[in-house]
């Protein structure tokens, strides 16, 4: 069960508001790279959770947290916003705070949501919970949390690069911090799980007898006229422990030529394909 | 550019048809677990790849291979709709392979594609390309495609499970030895570039004065009615090797209540708002 | 059966074409507030409506005012795209109205739809279909009813602030009448069948003994570090006439840790779940 | 700040497993009368309140409820999945619980998310957050709010009469109960605020001047063959105490008829057009 | 201004009500092959018509036929709900009739909607926006349409197929027969503007000198082991009067490797890219 | 099974980068008129063709041709970006370099992409896959895939209009005129069918019996104060050589009053539905 204390997580100030920036702001929000991503992921993830309990533990708290997040940039967004126009007669409507609205700014923020937050990215798109990874295996889950908060730092960075209002930066270097121990805390579940070496390839449960081997351990090079990358991916031990990798350069196909044949009586097609 | 041989890369047989079957398939193809969204999400990392250009081509060759895999689902999704009911007439078409094709089938297998396979999954949700993740940082990216190959993997080895199909079963077994293969493939890449130590945080080219590091490496416990779950998250050094992990317990809010005032006039709230 | 005479219902004016106004406007034709939301919505509702044949009129009557707004607006917009510029060399592609077009404007407005209305909002993004709420509860569909009109004023009313061409302030003011009156037709619905109080809970139709009337009162403040706010939803008799208002400070919750345990094996899991 | 208890709000039982139920009850959560819409909701209402600060507190503490009510119900599609078939060998995958995951179940309980609750309506439509509605207007969001729960409660009871497990029965009642006190809260602001008169139309900050009064208290009929409907919304004082209404029948066009002459050289169209 | 006249544009009676074809009969209403779509599209076409006055009246009078299809096709899936079961205690709610319902209809004709249409497709995916094709160029419409109308007869003939249900054999055959006909009345539009040489390339106003027209009339045979397929398509003149048709055999890229360098600092990149 | 060349099709130069450029680019990328489309749509097509497979690797063929316009088109938008500010400090990011980057372009470009392209719209709206149009009837995925080719070209024209960089114009009137071969590539397969007049109504397949042709061949007016416009539509012969054309002025409803009576108990529905 949730509840709700009615301070924010960190302070959230703005020194001078600047709509364009509201509407950056609105990709950690909601961007695929963004907060209301990683907190409903992690709780998705946590009601699904089988195993070991200290994990779903962990997922549900980082979820919390999470949604603290949304609540400090949904401030940040309306604190941006104070001042922006909302008639053409107001001194502030002249150029180029005009531009700035219509300009570089999200016209819903004035339209649709009065001056504040709203669920969508940088481009005014509405967040969609196809984006909420959550497979029900641990580890595959973990690797989509690594990438949420990887992505979501790339996020913060580019945005603390951007703005040089410095309440902003404040802020920013949190959520900065933050995604610094999130990527590694779920890292460190799987190597509390044993490490990569016992965890690949995921699932590990996957019987040897449901894999076709002889296809694992190499790299497919189709490009028809480039010799294959050479690296760690074609060299060395795989890092699973199982076998070495290579390359096949020149893919052959293999398999059949996919011909249809004739369409059926009844089934729509044109007299001409039957 | 891009070329195409008219086989298959690897034989797709199907013993006895299913349109069941067909649509579970469908999410191997327009899942987020699917092919067209590493695909994708391979071309579209490669078109954006800044740095050493090995990387550029090994993921424009794996994208390429994944269009393959594209178009062995495809034929498999066609030759488990062959014989598939489409009048009430038909032999075939009473109990109970009308539920068959009505209960656990994709009516729109029937309805709208003529009996061969569409962009969308299991459910009949389409494909869309906002699951194509691609930030232009690479160990972000590399991320990304573990997180998918894994998802992709687990993925098969459920399909493997379901099907008794000998034909499918045989593909399958394919398709979970190539995911095998790239989930090591893109961890690979973080070992070619130094490592995980040397690439967290990711990006690790984020300034450390853009950190708040005091919050970098601590496990916040939201719960308030239950200890931290103890682990390697909250226990040891950091896996970017820079500090020692830890727990703060009982969170306290450390920013203010973020009250918005008065709405202004012109702004379309109620009269009671200003 | 639908029919269409040749003119518009109200006049469209523009005095001076506005690209920038072309794109605000988008949101009262594809936005969640805007017209092609009504018209489906009532639309929908009317083919569902079981019960009183006025009240089926009355939407499908309803439906069809709000197709010749959608027809109204698609004009407003292609006469504030007139004259803006389709080519780099045109007198009027140069500064600013080059900024115009590709700032604050929709630049699909000249790539896609070659200077006319799209059925989109004022980000681009397409309206759809979800947002037809039509339940087959009656009450329930005109309270969606009540707040889409509430939601489409609210726009009209900003549109009109934002803009100062007298054509488009005359045709703003004639919308905002039309939602005044809108808003209260389908509240006069519910006084028509019995007023709130006897179509309160809705749907007043579910059995008391579905429900469990114990929680159905108070109002339960979450707030762990702050009272609960007086006022009307927590003191006085229930609007519905059959308890007190009360509240629940404190949450205490009843349930269960909820544990999966173990996953199962063929699950997809990984070992360490198991 | 959010936080969390780990127990859930109430209590959560199954007595028999029920694969097609846990499909059913996904409408509940990731449905547009689901739980995911309403805390989101509220919350996003809550971060953009402007005026009394009692409502944004209720709107908090609101969005923190509904977030329990999505997890106990994410917890009530699990338990009704325990013992669903995961491969076609298992003594459970004969009919006809092999037809009951294909047939009526969602496979990608199976497939995608381990058996376990995804944000996903009964269709396997993801939620998208465009079913957010707030704008900044007290009054308008209210009546969304008003309209939210009474879909919600209308769904929840279609369930209950669905459903003959004993401990879904006892949980959907008490969903039922919230949802009851939840319609009466949003309608209690109104009141609060000075009740319907004081507040219609919305929003009531719109000056007179700006609108159409003209329009603003006639049915408009246009049906062709038929007599306007009469009822309280043609008949009698206005509910916002203004005007009396009355019926506009036969509608005529004021506007004129929206020809755009030719289309413009360097636009992409047809010679024929020009 | 559109009009609504109180009967039905043709006869639609169900002579024995069918849940599971209220589904399949989804798809002609919310599908991209269906009446929404087309309605949507013929009436933003018409919005945006610049040219020939016929035209624009040609598209809004069948844009307004359209949607008295979708009233009928609405009536004829409430019609195919009537009967079924709403509890789990209806004798009617006995297998099969439950299976019927949860195996092969959607449950949200009972959950959402009370057993009446909604905006969606047979998979209960709603219709979105995105496809409504008008560009304003007519020839390009025209195209468009005729895909459309096309589309439709190939879902109208399945669906006969499928039925033998009289009733809705009667009306599919109605509806059949408008698909008839609105294919060719927009070809007609073609030929009304001087038929295909005229028109094609569409548009046909780009200037010659904006095309490389040495790349404009040969079949580009990307296939590496295949010779290409002979045929009308690189043989004889071109449909436009301009040339002969050719094959380029084994495409030579003419083009540069497409490496992008470094990345720049503050970027968002790792170190190691830059 | 695909393969790929590591040079493009075609050179892509630009003279002088322009992030607003790159995001009117996008359009053909990921809009519903651009590259992704078509080559996902022929690629769909391919794998459900049935009869001639000449056509089936006509449509292979020419989907691997559009993936690579899709990489060109990539390059293009990631050189456009060249040089665009990441950060509030450079040199170029003062004005009005920042007004390019937040008014006219696309903000993901910087936040998300790391300065590359996206498969996305110049919206910034995400290609869903909905738009692959694949009916398996070969006379409809032409009529789908000539109606594509058009919005492309349409497309293609205005942004070399808009343009007036060197480069990017040679680059773009390549595309012009591989779009021209296109349009009549997939019409010369209608003539190798047998022409318009054979393959004339689509399916042709379609059993006069399962049409009511009695409403095959008359334009139907439903303008209630216009005169039908008369043109080829409704004059002459049909096209496909059946019938003569003719006009239905003034539409008489042939069908009933669609009032669908009482609502059941237990349906969910208010009381007085009942």
């Amino acid at each position: 069960m949730f509840q709700h204390s009615s301070k924010l997580q960190y302070p959230v100030k703005v020194d001078a508001p600047d709509p364009q920036f509201a509407m950056l702001l609105q990709q950690a929000i909601g961007g695929v790279e963004g907060e209301i991503r990683v907190a409903m992921q992690y709780f998705f993830q946590a009601m699904g959770a089988r195993g070991d309990d200290r994990i779903r533990d962990l997922l549900m708290s980082t979820a919390t947290e999470e949604l603290s997040h949304i609540e400090m940039l949904g401030h940040a967004v309306a604190l941006n916003l104070e001042g922006a126009p909302v008639s053409y007669q107001e001194e502030s409507a002249k150029d180029p705070i005009i531009n700035a609205i219509l300009g570089g700014a999200n016209p819903r923020h004035l339209l649709s949501s009065g001056l504040s937050a709203m669920p969508v990215n940088a481009n005014g798109v509405p967040f969609d919970m196809s984006h909420v990874y959550a497979t029900g295996n641990i580890a595959a889950d973990m690797m989509a949390n690594v990438a949420a908060e990887s992505g979501g730092r790339v996020l913060a960075s580019r945005l603390y690069n951007w703005t040089d209002d410095k309440g902003m930066k404040d802020f920013l270097s949190f959520l900065i911090a933050r995604d610094t121990y999130h990527q590694q805390q779920w890292l460190a579940v799987i190597e509390e799980l044993g490490g990569l070496e016992k965890n690949l390839p995921i699932p590990n449960s996957t019987p040897e007898a449901h894999e076709a081997t002889e296809h694992s351990y190499y790299y497919l090079n189709t490009l028809t006229d480039k010799k294959a990358p050479e690296g760690r991916w074609n060299t060395g031990p795989s890092l699973d422990g199982r076998a070495e990798y290579s390359t096949r350069q020149q893919p052959e196909p293999e398999g059949q030529e996919p011909s249809l044949g004739k369409a059926r009586k009844g089934s729509g097609a044109q007299n001409e394909q039957m």
